[in-house]
C-alpha cells in the first residue's frame, strides 16, 4: 500500500456532509446548492441520454462541446482558443488536476502552492513525486508578497498551482498580485495549472482575469474549468482543461488512463448550457449575490464576524473576531453536532502552520435553509 | 513534463476509431456496441436526472448503487461483500484501475503484469513507480506455465493485474491457471487487482469465477467491475471496486482525488440495471454469442482463420494461418485504410516481444454492420 494513502484521511467535505446527513444538521460546508441546475440543461441531458448516443464518445471530449467551450471562453473572456488542438473533457475538474498534475511532474521536481489551497492539490503533488513549496497567504487581506515568492521559487520549480477565484476564502485575486505571480512563472520557466472553476460565480460587477492571458503565460498556462460549477450541476462531474498543444498532448495522455472519457449526454447539455446569452449569466451571479448579502446579513445581526466574499459559493467567519476562541476544526465538530450546522474549517486548506481562525460556510443554498442556518448560527454563539 | 507522457502514444482504440471516423470504415476496432443499450435503464437514468438530484453524491457512491452491487454478487457469483466498507463506485472501470495502482503501488515495487494486457495497466503502473515484470501468453492456448510465473514473482512482488475474462483474446481464464496464479499470489503476500469487466459477457454456458474466491484471496484482491460493459452502455463510465475494508479505505483515497464522484443520475440507473432478472442476463449473453457466431462464420467462409471466443464482445483471428504474412500493426492500417474495417492490432497489448500474428475484431454490432465488415473482410483477401 501506498504510505501517502494509507495515512490519507478522507476530505473534509465528505467527512462534514456525512456529518449533517447523519446528525440532520444544516448543511453549509460542502459547495453543492440545493437547489438542481437550469431545468433547460437537464432537459438537454435528458434528451440527449434517449435520442444521442451512449458508447463512448471521443477521449478529447465531443466536438460539440469542445468548440463551445472555445467559443465561451472567446465571447466571455476573449481568448483564442483552437478546439481542436487546445480543448480536453475531463471528467470533472478534479480529474483535470489529477491528469495535468500526473503527466506535468516528475519526482524531484519542486511545486508552489499557494495557501490557502484546495484539498487535492497537495496528495496529488506527492503521489505524482513531487516537492510541495508552500506560500501561505494570511487573513483578512489574503494578499501575495514579493519575500513568499522568493522563498518559494527555487532552480528547481516546475509547476505552480493557483486557484482564481479562490475556494475557500471567496476572493479574486488582485490584480497586482496575479501579474506578480506570473512574473515569476515566466522568469522560472515553470507552467501554471490555473484552477479557475469559480471564474463565473463573481459578484459586483467583477471580471474574471484568466492568468493565461497575462504577459508571457499562454503557452504555459493549464486553464481548468467546471461545468458543473458555471451551471450549479455538481454531481455532472464534467470539467476541461485548456492549455497549448505541446500540453494538451501530455495531459491527454494520463487522461486517456484515468478516465478516458465523460458520459456523452452530459457532455451535450453542458455545450448547449455555455451557449446561452450574457443574460443568463448576468441572472445566475446576482442569485448568488443575493443569497450571499442573505447570508452576511443575517450573520452579521447575529454577530458574526464575516470576512468580504467577492466570488464562489463561500463566505468566511473570523471566529476570535466572533468572540469564539476556539481553533476552527474544534468549533466545526462543536458547530455540527451541537448547533446543528456543517461548515468546513479552513485550516483543511492549509498543510502546514495552519490559519486556524476562519470557518467557511456555503451560501449556495434556498433563502429557508440560509434562514434556518442563520438562526441556528445565532442560537450557538 | 513527465516523460513517461511526453513520448507517449494515444490509445490504439482512439486511434482506430479517428482512422474509421475519417475514413468511413466499418469499425470493429474499440469494443462498443453500436447499439443504444437496454431503453428501460436508459429511461430510469433520464428519470432520475428530472426527478433526483445533479448535485453531488456520496464520494463512495450511492448507497443504492453500493447495495445493488453487493447483492448482484451476491446472486450472481455467490459472494458475501458488506457494501458499506467493501464497495466504492468509480468513474469507469478505468478509475478504478488508477486509483487502485496509485494506491497500492510504491516506487520500487514489482507489479506482475500478463501480457497480453489491457493497455491502461502499464502507463498507470510506471506513473505510480512500479517495477513490471512480465509474463506473456500465446496462441492458440494462452496458457499460464510454471516457468513463467517462477519468472516473474520476486521477493519484491506487491501486486499482480489480472484481466478474466481476457481482451483483447475473448478467453477465460481456465480453472488450473486462475488456481496457480492465485497460489504465487498468496505465497508472495502479495495484492490482486482482478478487472473482471467482462464477467456477464460470457458464452456457451460457462460460469464467471471471482479470482476472490480462492483460496486466501478474500482479503487481497481488488475486484473491478464496470456498469458500462454490463448493460452495454460504455460512455456512462459507471464502475466500481470491491475490496476488503483495509484495501477499500486506502483506494478510496485516492479515488477521492481522482474524480471524487460519478453523476447520480447514471448511478441509479445501474444500480436499477443490476436488479434485473436472470432472464435478462441469459438473453443478453445468447444476443452476443449469436454476434460471435454470425462473425466467426461469415469470416471463415471467407477464408479467415479465426480463434475461440468464449467471452468479451471480442474475437481473434491468427494471420498466418489466414495466408497474410504481414505484422499485425501493418496489416491494420492497411485493412482500415484500403480494406474499410477498423481492427485492433494485438500487439498493442504486449510492452515486449508482441505476439504479431493475431487482430481483434469486435462482434458487438448489429448484423447489418457484422455482414458488411464480413464483405470488407473477405474482400481484404
Ligand atoms: C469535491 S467536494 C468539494 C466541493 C467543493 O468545491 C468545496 O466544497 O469546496
Ligand atoms: C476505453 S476504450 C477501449 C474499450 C475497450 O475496452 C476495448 O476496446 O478494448
Amino acid at each position: 500500500m501506498n504510505p501517502l494513502y494509507a495515512t490519507m484521511p478522507t476530505t473534509i467535505f465528505e467527512i462534514m456532509s456525512g456529518l449533517a446527513r447523519e446528525t440532520g444538521a444544516i448543511n453549509l460546508g460542502q459547495g453543492f446548492p440545493d437547489s438542481n441546475g437550469p431545468s433547460d440543461v437537464v432537459a438537454a441531458a435528458a434528451r440527449a441520454l434517449t435520442e444521442g448516443s451512449n458508447q463512448y464518445p471521443p477521449m478529447a471530449g465531443l466536438p460539440v462541446l469542445r468548440q463551445a467551450v472555445a467559443d465561451h471562453y472567446r465571447r466571455h473572456q476573449g481568448m483564442d482558443l483552437d478546439w481542436e488542438r487546445e480543448v480536453t473533457v475531463t471528467s470533472g475538474a478534479t480529474e483535470a488536476l489529477a491528469a495535468a498534475i500526473l503527466a506535468l511532474v516528475s519526482p524531484g521536481d519542486e511545486v508552489v502552492l499557494i495557501q490557502p489551497m484546495y484539498d487535492a492539490y497537495l496528495p496529488l503533488v506527492l503521489r505524482a513525486g513531487g516537492v510541495p513549496r508552500f506560500i501561505r497567504l494570511e487573513p483578512p487581506h489574503w494578499r501575495l508578497t514579493a519575500e513568499a515568492l522568493a522563498d518559494a521559487f527555487t532552480d528547481k520549480t516546475r509547476l505552480v498551482i493557483l486557484n482564481n477565484p479562490v475556494n475557500p476564502i471567496g476572493t479574486i485575486w488582485p490584480a497586482e498580485d496575479l501579474a506578480l505571480l506570473s512574473e515569476w512563472i515566466v522568469r522560472h520557466d515553470a507552467v501554471a495549472i490555473a484552477d479557475e472553476v469559480w471564474e463565473h460565480v463573481i459578484f459586483d460587477g467583477a471580471a474574471h482575469q484568466p492568468i493565461m492571458a497575462l504577459p508571457g503565460m499562454r503557452d504555459r498556462t493549464v486553464k481548468i474549468g467546471s461545468g458543473g460549477k458555471i451551471f450549479s450541476l455538481t454531481g455532472w462531474k464534467v470539467g476541461w482543461m485548456c492549455a497549448a498543444p505541446a500540453l494538451t498532448r501530455a495531459i491527454a495522455r494520463a487522461h486517456q488512463f484515468l478516465t478516458f472519457t465523460t458520459p456523452p449526454n452530459l457532455q451535450t447539455a453542458i455545450a448547449y448550457g455555455l451557449g446561452k446569452d450574457d443574460a443568463y449569466f448576468t441572472a445566475m451571479r446576482a442569485d448568488f449575490a443575493r443569497a450571499r448579502n442573505r447570508l452576511t446579513a443575517g450573520l452579521q445581526t447575529g454577530g458574526w464576524h464575516v470576512l468580504p466574499s467577492a466570488a464562489t459559493y463561500f463566505l468566511s467567519v473570523d471566529l476570535p473576531a466572533s468572540g469564539i476562541h476556539m481553533d476552527d476544526e474544534t468549533f466545526c465538530q462543536m458547530l455540527v453536532r451541537e448547533g446543528g450546522v456543517a461548515a468546513i474549517p479552513v485550516s483543511a486548506f492549509y498543510a502546514d502552520n495552519p490559519v486556524g481562525s476562519v470557518i467557511r460556510l456555503c451560501f449556495a443554498k434556498k433563502d429557508e435553509t440560509l434562514d434556518a442556518g442563520i438562526a441556528r448560527m445565532t442560537a450557538a454563539r
